[in-house]
Formats: C-alpha cells, sequence, structure tokens
C-alpha cells in the first residue's frame, strides 16, 4: 500500500507507528538493512521477496523522509549510495525482534533466517544490543 | 493494502509475520480488541480512525481465517456477535507493546492512549501479562 503522507489525526500511538513504517515492503527493506546487513539498492533489489524497482524507490524516499533510514554516497564508489538506518531505525529492533518471535511460534513451514531465530531465542537483549549497534 | 491469501515463499519470519497481521487496518483492529477491549463490528467501526465498513468485514475475515481473531454469536444478543482473539491473536501482545512504545518516544504530536503508555512504562512485564489475559 502506498503510505499516506498526511499522518492520521486521531493521536494513537499504534496509528502512528503504522502511518510510520507500517507498510509490508518498508519492514521487509528494514528487515535487509538490520538483519541482513544488506545496505544498497540492488541488494534490496535482489532480496528473497522480490520487490519490484518502483515499489522499492517509493519506499526507500518515504523511509528516508520518515528519518528511518539515511542515504549516503558509497565512499568507495561514488557513483553509489548506502542506506543505513538512523537511530529512530534501529529503535524498531524491538519491533522486529518480537515479529520474528511470533512469526517462529506460529508458522510451522521451514523457516529462512534460523539461525537469527536460535540467537534472539539463546539471548534476546544481547541480540537487540547487537542491532542497534547497527 | 489487500491481504494476499497465499503467503509468499521465502520462508522469512518477517514476511510471514507481515502477510499474516501486517496490515495497517488488521493492526488497528488487534488494537482495538486488545488495547481497548472492543469487541463488536460497531465499535470497529466507530474506532478513530473511521475505517470504511467494506475494508471492516474484508479484515475481520482475513484476521478469522488465520487464526488471529475469533467470532462468536454474543450470548445477550443472538443477533450480534463478538470478536476476541484467540491465543495467537494474543500473542502479538509484545509486538503491539513495543509499536506503542515506538510511537511515544517518536511522534511529538500530543498523544491518544496516554494513560496505556504510562502503564507500559511503569511495568512493562504486568502490562503484557494483562492483554494476554485478554
Amino acid at each position: 500500500m502506498k503510505q499516506n503522507d498526511t499522518k492520521r489525526s486521531t493521536g494513537c500511538p499504534v496509528a502512528f507507528g503504522l502511518d510510520t513504517f507500517g507498510d509490508r515492503w518498508s519492514l521487509l527493506i528494514i528487515r535487509d538493512i538490520m538483519i541482513k546487513g544488506q545496505k544498497t539498492y540492488s541488494e534490496f533489489l535482489e532480496s528473497g521477496e522480490k520487490i519490484a524497482s518502483n515499489i522499492l524507490v517509493d519506499r526507500l524516499k518515504h523511509l528516508e523522509a520518515e528519518g528511518i533510514v539515511k542515504k549516503q554516497r558509497d565512499p568507495d564508489n561514488r557513483r553509489s549510495f548506502l542506506y543505513t538506518l538512523t537511530p529512530k531505525g534501529l529503535d524498531l529492533a524491538p519491533i522486529m525482534i518480537e515479529l520474528i518471535l511470533w512469526s517462529a511460534k506460529h508458522d510451522d513451514r521451514p523457516f529462512a533466517l534460523r539461525d537469527t531465530i536460535k540467537e534472539i531465542q539463546k539471548d534476546q537483549p544481547q541480540f537487540e544490543k547487537r542491532l542497534r549497534r547497527g
């Protein structure tokens, strides 16, 4: 779903969060950066779910405008950009972790990110710290 | 966004979670039940964000099909229905709580659910327990 640029005006923190990052493609991009350590447009494009390039461009712009993702020139290749999470983006770590745990419990298909799940289950606070370090 | 009935096949737990409940309207319905204690179609319809009735019907069906919401006849009024969370739906409590905390930190507008935020900040595990009791 295309994100609204205007946030819902009810002042509900659940609605605010969803208006800011609660789009499925946006959260998969945040996963790619936060969990998989990906940083470039082409890495996101080749990620498992095969995001369409127009959606990827739209969501990266939205996440940048919301202050969740930071776009910088790659110092090693001045023609390309690196995307990283801002502190506001890194603060999404606990939501991401709880989302992974919920799915690990309720999806009975064999899982990707199996090592990630094991790591979280072994020491959740430590895993969160690691994610927050970026 | 209309939920896909077929889940993405990458087996990623983030994608699984988003395919199951990761729609903004679905999460607001889950909030209405989990946090606001609402149970009926008309309560959801009158909630702050003014969901359209066709979207509400669609999302309630989806959440029921996913085993997150349970629909039962109201014992006090056999012509209407009550919607409650299943154990799988109640397991979304930690995600909902982390979402509220993230928004409380990053939205500087005056907030709805202020008492909820205070309660979470005071004793997060206790608040989670209370949500899980339904």
